[in-house]
């Protein structure tokens, strides 16, 4: 069966998820970011199929998140090497650390560290408003509709129902 | 099929992809967050089959992301509240709105906006370095093994090789 695409969805969440929610996908990236860009050696540390993989690494290259070198000629042997996009994929994957840490792993038991390269300093991603620079809570938050919004002021009353309620107060 | 399971992996992404890398699952949780919090509200706004939302529901209430709640009894009716846990893959979720805002939507196009609950200042997710405030950059990380890191040093000099190849110099 092949699954929903979300390509056209007004929605940025969806459209990322498009590429970053099928399952490998982010998982192909995390072990990039670790420096194992070679074929062989993403097959060995994932454990997962070669044909799986090609398909994955194919969707990720046409994706624009990862650029296919070739770093040995006879034979032809290639790597794939994080793009700017990739790495702007990366760093919401690294998001996703804090919360995986405490939801499941006891604390202090984290398997994975993040070391600055010049300073070798510890790194912990978090994630803030960047206009107040304090820690996001969704509980705090109402969505609306956005520039880009294109809707029946009808549908987006219904859509937003809580923004709109708020609003009109 | 039945996909991989990541529910025992060393890695923080790969356990908190297990249930949000199901592209289904982290739109269930925005439309939560949207406050379209009641079965048909669900399945009107996601544009989706009852069976699988059924499935998908009850996989986020095993996970800890969603309560299942009353709020009706004849008939019974139930709707799906975020728990904390939920609330904090939500701010994850969020933290892929630029994102996507900069790779799938013209600048300024964007088609969701978030909104401070009582002071309707604009909220804009960025994911920082918590210990200097800095926007995060992967390319100036290097990933290297935590405490919870259970391998023998020959397998972790490996998977690390940039990490040991950086602190042996």
């Amino acid at each position: 069966m092949e699954r929903k695409k979300f390509e056209n969805s007004p929605c940025s969440i969806a459209r990322s998820l498009d590429v970053l929610g099928d399952w490998w996908n982010p998982l192909i990236l995390r072990e990039c970011l670790y420096g194992n860009t070679r074929f062989d050696e993403l097959q060995f540390w994932l454990d997962i199929s070669r044909n799986i993989l090609t398909r994955r690494l194919a969707v990720l290259v046409d994706a624009g998140l990862l650029d296919k070198v070739a770093y040995q000629t006879r034979p032809k042997r290639f790597e794939y090497l994080l793009t700017d996009k990739g790495h702007d994929a990366c760093v919401v994957l690294l998001a996703l650390m804090p919360f995986g840490e405490r939801w499941y792993f006891k604390n202090g038991q984290h398997p994975i560290e993040l070391r600055d390269r010049k300073t070798g300093a510890l790194v912990t991603p978090e994630i803030i408003d960047s206009n107040t620079g304090k820690r996001l809570d969704s509980r705090d938050l109402i969505p609306c509709p956005g520039p880009g919004f294109r809707a029946p002021k009808a549908i987006m009353k219904r859509r937003f129902s809580e923004f709109y309620s708020e609003t009109t107060k």
